[in-house]
């Protein structure tokens, strides 16, 4: 038997269901038309936000990382909750102008950006984050073509790390951002070019739940930011501090405890030098603030027994969950939450492996997990499916083609 | 310094430059009018057919498994080489359809067949390779209800495996198929109930590149088919024996000896026992088939360094290539085949990163890899990429969109 992750807060059972939204998840899909369906939870979205904020330093400020979930909808009401979007590509950047998104409240980072979308940025007017001399040089040709004071903060590549995180994008050799010792001379580059400079961004790593290590990790930010500002010569306009903050995925994760991190930032925030006490300073979350607001519903198709193991074979799989399955950055495959939706209350009563419809072994859902008996046409839920779900998923794979999305 | 996988046979320099097809990468970039772009070669795809035609039993049919690559003009393309098809979805169903190929010449496995799919299969007289009992009861219904025999194999789990193979699909509890013991029940019982028998389904494993292992496993595969036939207390009409032939990726990788394998198959097929004498006899082969014949384009947007390690940044990355980034069923990352596709005939002359332009440090082409110098606006090409590339990675992730294919 392997352990199931923990459920996130806030899902109850309606008529022995899954509910989300006050809604059975029999009913929407019943309104959506089909399954594999991902729910998205505004009550979830709103309740995390507002969470965070209570926690967080009132002059902190809170971007939404749109890459972690894109869904028009989800970005549509996002932007009542948040005060700033971070986009990667130029395919986010049409997202978030046609959400209607003000392109003062934008920023792009990405070690790629190609001179296409480096113009419509700076013909858009959102903040590029720079990750190197070369797209600096570039930003700032591009801008005098199109006879535009580019938005040019500079992102960095700090030397310490966010311990513990799930990814690391900081310590040592990185594509992201530049060294931290050459920023200050591309900074004053920059401004000499008549840039509008907007600060810096230093982000360390993503999926930490130790309060501890991102405390830490936040201090050395503002450590940094500092003695790169007083290398510059200026005050900061903006730092954007990164984000970092995780979900629990696995049996044995807790949340993060966001109310030290807030009480230790409010401490830093009362002292701070000279070069940042004007700064716009702000966190970007992707997960954190979607993660946990999205449920994926697939529906069992086939119950088979192979050699006394029982097989439960959905109409879902890795083509819309391809983090869940264990074949995204993951060595060790563990079990997300899942359950069966339409049997929420039930008690755990058999051993089962949930696999999706994808011939390949690697189509998996949940191993070895304790489940209540469920039948062909029960729904199965996997939860913190509402960050990079759907779009961080091979939606083609196979011929199967996108799963159905909702925000409920 | 990390090694690259080698290079696939017949791809040379035309002008310096990387040629697909007698074209430069330049050129054919040109055409298709972006960068990333998969280009898939038609002399690839013919001669390895031919190669593989001439090495194997002339009874031998070679099937193509459509989720390897299921861009339409490789489809199409293919029709005119391979005898039959192998579908996985209702979505690859109706690419088939669309591709005007006889639907006699079809089959399609699956563990999570849906009754819409199953339906739309039995309407459209496709052979269903039945996954268990419970999806044979259903196709049986389906097709009393349409008034149709549904055409049905049954796919066997076998107990053995295929060593050495890249998946491993037979040999213990598995979602694939029914465990061999239970097979000549229903099959029984799909032929009492009316339906067009059409034999066995048995897949063992894919990305195999021992001869040996291949040959001892087609054996086992023959002698269970005899063995379930026995049971059956029919000959076969049908026996599609797997495929599992591999390419090679990585350095120290050596192409499969097809010729070994097509000797011991004849030496098999000469006396083959009387359930077998009649049967049509076929391999189903994907990646190697379609694999080597595909490249994949990038080009480098920034080179920069960090910390002494060059970056060469490029325009493509996991979204186009999740299993060269290393992350669909890997354990260990190692580099696919990549060059310089500008600079083709150049000496290695420096270690590089070749990274994707997502934000992720997950985004990787190459790692420590020897190259010629290469400069912004340079074309990158990864190799071994007919096979499971755009269909098969998320192009969604962080708006990027799909990569252009075309074949030439």
């Amino acid at each position: 038997m392997k352990p199931l992750g923990p459920i996130p807060a806030g899902y109850e059972a309606k008529d022995g269901e899954l509910a989300i939204g006050g809604r059975t998840a029999s009913d929407l899909v019943a309104e959506a038309g089909d399954t594999p369906l991902f729910v998205y939870s505004r009550s979830h979205l709103d309740q995390r936000v507002v969470a965070l904020r209570a926690a967080m330093p009132d002059r902190l400020g809170v971007n939404y990382a749109v890459k972690a979930n894109p869904f028009a909808p989800v970005l549509d009401h996002m932007t009542g909750l948040v005060d700033g979007f971070d986009i990667a590509s130029g395919g986010e950047l049409e997202m978030v102008l046609a959400a209607g998104i003000d392109p003062d409240r934008v920023s792009f980072a990405g070690p790629g950006k190609r001179d296409a979308e480096l113009k419509a940025a700076i013909e858009a007017e959102v903040t590029l984050n720079c990750e190197s001399e070369g797209e600096a040089d570039r930003a700032l040709s591009i801008g005098e073509t199109l006879g535009v004071a580019p938005k040019i903060a500079i992102r960095v590549n700090p030397s310490f790390e966010l311990k513990g995180s799930g990814m690391k994008m900081g310590g040592g050799a990185k594509p992201f951002g530049l060294d931290a010792e050459r920023v200050p001379s591309l900074a004053r580059k920059v401004i000499a070019n008549g840039a509008d400079f907007r600060g810096l961004h230093i982000f360390t790593g993503s999926q930490a739940l130790s309060a501890d290590a991102l405390i830490e990790t936040k201090g050395n930010v503002l450590n940094l930011a500092d003695e790169l500002a007083g290398e510059i010569g200026e005050p900061l306009p903006k730092l954007n501090m990164g984000g970092g903050f995780g979900i629990p995925y696995f049996a044995g994760d807790e949340p993060i405890d966001i109310t030290a991190i807030g009480r230790a930032l409010e401490d830093r925030f009362a002292r701070l030098p000279a070069s940042l006490q004007d700064a716009q300073l702000c966190i970007e979350l992707g997960r954190y603030l979607v993660g946990e607001a999205g449920v994926y519903l697939c529906r069992i198709v086939d119950r088979k027994v192979s050699h006394g193991t029982t097989y439960l074979v959905t109409d879902g799989g890795l083509h819309h969950q391809l983090a869940a399955s264990g074949n995204f950055g993951t060595v060790v495959r563990r079990n997300y939450p899942v359950a069966i939706a339409t049997r929420f209350d039930a008690d755990p009563a058999e051993e089962v492996n949930v696999v999706g419809c994808l011939c390949t072994p690697l189509d998996r859902l949940a191993d070895a997990a304790m489940l209540p008996r469920a039948e062909v046409g029960d729904l199965v839920a996997v939860f913190c499916a509402g960050a990079y779900g759907a779009s961080a998923s091979p939606s083609a794979f196979l011929g199967q083609g996108p799963a159905l999305e909702m925000l409920v």
